[in-house]
Parts: structure tokens; C-alpha cells; sequence
């Protein structure tokens, strides 16, 4: 089932993303022992891999839905696909924002038509908030990582990376909400040959791993982590997937996603956001088992604030 | 006779460097108003375009001259392609740098396998540790652009940017000693239709700006610019190339290549060296002049002190 849907995500949203490079780095390489191939998501439309998810829930929407735009809540990279997905599509789209989210962000969705109204930054507010615009103009709700369409978006980047690296051994992305790995699973699965998917989250927000361990869904008591877009708890959509398709999580610490971040900087000169860097570090810390492995990583994207790194 | 020479020394160097990839962004071309290509040297192997000079100089010996090493002076980017470019050869690298140079790029020269020697900062001490070395050994003195083999080198960036955008209207580089700019104006001239080059150049190093006003090399009283690797001035071999190939050299404001440094990382997520700005900063200064133009520009490098970021 996953297997056609997510072959005609890819076919639906092709023409509003970007095709992004897969990078190797010779020196990553020899450091990690592995065959590294990088799908460079960092590159795609506003910076991230979320374009691929919002664009495609956006066009699953029906022409009646369509025309009341769509709203949803966010101060990262999922308020910037929505808004772009809707642009390229000509519809409305309502985006509720934390009154304390950076101006650079807020100026980015408004750049990309989004109409933005700032709440007070509690999640009750936010939630509130895109509620009454649900009901007052009739907009659909979009999720930034528990609904399927933004799976199977996210899942069209391991779809391109396989296409070009079709012996893979191992897949790897990171863990917030979970619908970057959930679709980059499904896609290890049915596109693979004998392809595993292993997640990488950090020590601090280890919320997935642990709910591996327990078979239900977990909370984060504290979220004191530099990987900033994984700082969310999995989803009644995304758990079941991660729990059927994840082979395992890899946990690292905040020193080693810093040290993975810059690693990527200085040999591959490339910008990466925090998130993005955990993978790598998972890599880094359990280099035995990644010995000898062609291993593909989806660099998840690139919005950070250059003026707040971490070195 | 270029020409020949050229294809000649793209063929010989094809092995070991990297096909480089050229990016383009949506959002820099509507900055600009102009259709640009970038030809990513910052991807290149040690991270600069240096290395196709370097191993195409150190190529270009005799195996006699092999046999006795290459030296060169320098703290930086061609120091590290002298040495890796040697290493590749299988051949001994004397390298001489500047006992003020950072201890990270002496590392990364010994990484690639140079022998470094330390010396005080001048360039007399520099010359004649040099001198030294080519007594004594016997190796063959390397030149990090007033040699043709290296100019010759630096050409083949903008050969394979050309077979990719055959009908570039301009070719740019920043312009330093002139090797770049003068490799890219003959690959310009003989693989481009009516395709021209311009150079871009700190005003607080305008050294070649004026040296094609007054027609002689010219020097630079002060050098405070952010653009480290364009403080040096022409040679003469690159001088007379640069007369007669490159059309013009915009100048810029050290804040200029600040803003089009950031916008680089910010828009594109790559990272680059400050020197490796100034030609989009020319294009963003000049923007009548490039308006509709297809415009290609190398990317010089993206060795550059994360530490030390101007934002």
C-alpha cells in the first residue's frame, strides 16, 4: 500500500521541489569508516526537507478545501514550507507563530505570502489559535510531522537517494516528531535491497528511544538540546510507523552533534542546522557498526542562525 | 596556443581533482536580477581551486625534477595544494610558511604529507627559506600564480563551467595575483561564444584595477581587507594575460563582500571564504550592468575560520 502512494507522492510534488545532490566527502569518509552518501536536503526549497511534506499535503487537499487555505502552527521550518507550498499553489495560508519566535523567521514566511498572527508562545495558545482560524475561515488544519501526507512527502527524499545509491545498506535521519524517519523507513523498505533505517536523537529529547523501549509513546521532560527541530515527541502516526519500520535509534550527546556540525562545515563546506547534524554524530559515536557500510543520510536542512553558531 | 594548452591540461589534472558541481539559486538571481551559475571550487579537494594549478605545475615536471621535490611559501590555500597535489604524485613537498601562519592550516598541510618548515613572518624570510630549500635539495620552486602551469590549472574551472553553460555572457573571478582571473579569461575566450570575464577586487587592494589603467603592475600601500587571499598583487605572468583577456575589474566595499558573503550562506547554505564573495558582490554593486545576463562565477574556496565569521 505505502509502497504505490509513495511513488505517487513522488510523481505529484516533482515539480515543486527541488531535485537535491547527493554529497561524499573523501575525509568523512575515512574519519567514520563508512561509505557516506549525503542527500543534501539543506539545499531543497526554504532550506529544508519539510517543503517535500507540506507541498504534498497541500496538493492532497480537495478544490473545496483548497479554496478556504490551509493554517497551521509553527516558528520553524514547517511554517515556511506551508507557506510556500500554498504560494505555489495560489492558495491562502494561515500560519500561527509564537510571539517570541525571531523576526527573521517571521519575515521568511511573510516573504513567502504567508499570512502570520503572533500568539503568546505556549502550545495551548498556538493550538488555540490555528483552532479559531480552522473555524473561522474554514481552513484545513496541517500537521507538521503526525499526518500521512507529510510521511510520504518526507519519504520522497530516500526515494531520490536510493535511486542513485540503490545498494544502501543503511538509511539514517533524525528524530523529532518522527515524520522524517517514518517516511525515509517506508522508503528504505519498499526501495531497498535489505536496507535498514536507523534513527539518531539526541541524548536529551530521547523520547523515541525510549518509547522503543516501552512500545508506547513518550514525553520529553526538558528539551536542552542544540538540535532545535527535534525537540517534539512522536506522533499517534508516525509511533506505529517508526515502532514497524526503525531498525534502531542512536543517542548522542550535545558535544558530539556540535563536533558532527562542524566536521560537515569544515570538510564539506556546506551550512547544516543542529538537527542535522545527528546522524553523523550517531555514526561518529558507534563507528563499528557503520564500518564498511554504504550508509545514506538525509541531511534534514540548513536554516541556522549564522550569527548564533556553535564554534 | 592557449587553447591547445588548456584542454591539454584539463585532461592531464581530470584525475585528480573533482568535477566540481555548479549551483544556481532562485532567490540570488532575483536579488540580482541576473541569471547566475556557480561553479562550487569550494567543493574542490582542499577546499580552493589552488589544486588545479598545484598538481598541474607539480605534474608538469620532469620525473628528474620529481625525483628532488617541489618547494613552495605560503600559509595558505596553495600551500595545502602544493602538498596534497605532491603527495598524489608520490613526490616531496617543502613547504614554507610563516611562523604567524594558523596552526590549523600548518596541521592541514602536514596532514596531506608536507614538510613544514617555519620561518619569520616576511616575505624576504620566506624567499630565502625558499631559496634555501632549492639549494640544498634541489626541488623545483612552485609559484602560486606567476606560472603558467598554474595559470593554466586555474583555466579548468571555468572549461568544465562552460561545457555545463556553453553560452555564458560572463565569466567572474576575484582577482588576487591574477592566476584565476587569467586562467578563467583564456578558458573564456577560447571555449566561450562572445562570452567575456570580469574580475572582481577590494577596493582597499585595487591593485589590479589601476594596473589596468596605468599599464604596469602596481602595488598595494595597505591591505585591510576581509578578502585574505587577494592581498598580493599581480605578477608578470598573469599581468599581461589579464591586459589582454579580461574585459574590466569591478571594485567593491569591504561591507559589500560581507553582505554577499552572508547571502551566500543564508540563500545557498554553502560555505565560502571572503575572497570567494567578491565577484557576486561586483554584480550586486554593478546590477545594470549584469540585468538579464547569464553570469558565471567562481567559487574560489571555503577555507575560512568558523571561528572568525564577520556576522
Amino acid at each position: 500500500m505505502y509502497r504505490l502512494q509513495l511513488l505517487d507522492t513522488h510523481q505529484r510534488i516533482k515539480p515543486y521541489i527541488h531535485r537535491t545532490p547527493v554529497m561524499t566527502s573523501r575525509q568523512i569518509n575515512e574519519i567514520s569508516g563508512a561509505e557516506i552518501y549525503f542527500k543534501c536536503e539543506n539545499f531543497q526549497r526554504m532550506g529544508a526537507f519539510k517543503m517535500r511534506g507540506g507541498i504534498n499535503a497541500v496538493l492532497a487537499l480537495t478544490d473545496e478545501q483548497k479554496s478556504r487555505g490551509v493554517v497551521t502552527h509553527s516558528s520553524g521550518n514547517f511554517a515556511q514550507a506551508v507557506a510556500l507550498s500554498a504560494k505555489e499553489v495560489g492558495i491562502d495560508a494561515y500560519i500561527i507563530m509564537p510571539s517570541n519566535s525571531p523576526a527573521v523567521k517571521v519575515a521568511a514566511v511573510k516573504d513567502y505570502g504567508g499570512k502570520v498572527t503572533l500568539c503568546p508562545p505556549t502550545l495551548k495558545d498556538r493550538m488555540a489559535f490555528a483552532n479559531r482560524v480552522v473555524e473561522e475561515k474554514g481552513a484545513t488544519l496541517l500537521h507538521p510531522f503526525n499526518q500521512i501526507e507529510v510521511v510520504m512527502g518526507q519519504g520522497t527524499a530516500a526515494i531520490e537517494l536510493l535511486e542513485e545509491q540503490p545498494d544502501l545498506n543503511i538509511l539514517m535521519a533524525p528524530v523529532g516528531g518522527g515524520g522524517l524517519i517514518a517516511g525515509t523507513a517506508l522508503a528504505g523498505h519498499y526501495f531497498g535491497k535489505n536496507c535498514i533505517t536507523i534513527g539518531g536523537e539526541p541524548f536529551e529529547v530521547d523520547d523515541a528511544w525510549r518509547a522503543l523501549q516501552s512500545g508506547k509513546i513518550e514525553t520529553n521532560e526538558t528539551i536542552n538540546t542544540i538540535a532545535d527541530g527535534l525537540r517534539t515527541t512522536l506522533g499517534t502516526v508516525t509511533f506505529p510507523l517508526i515502532r514497524e519500520y526503525v531498525d534502531s535509534i542512536i543517542r548522542v550527546e550535545e558535544q558530539e552533534i556540535v563536533e558532527a556540525m562542524r566536521l560537515t562545515y569544515e570538510r564539506m563546506k556546506i551550512i547544516i542546522e543542529p538537527s542535522c547534524a545527528v546522524p553523523l554524530a550517531a555514526v561518529l559515536r558507534a563507528k563499528e557498526k557503520f564500518a564498511g557500510q554504504k550508509v545514506g543520510i538525509i541531511l534534514s536542512g540548513g536554516n541556522v542562525d549564522l550569527g548564533k553558531l556553535p564554534f
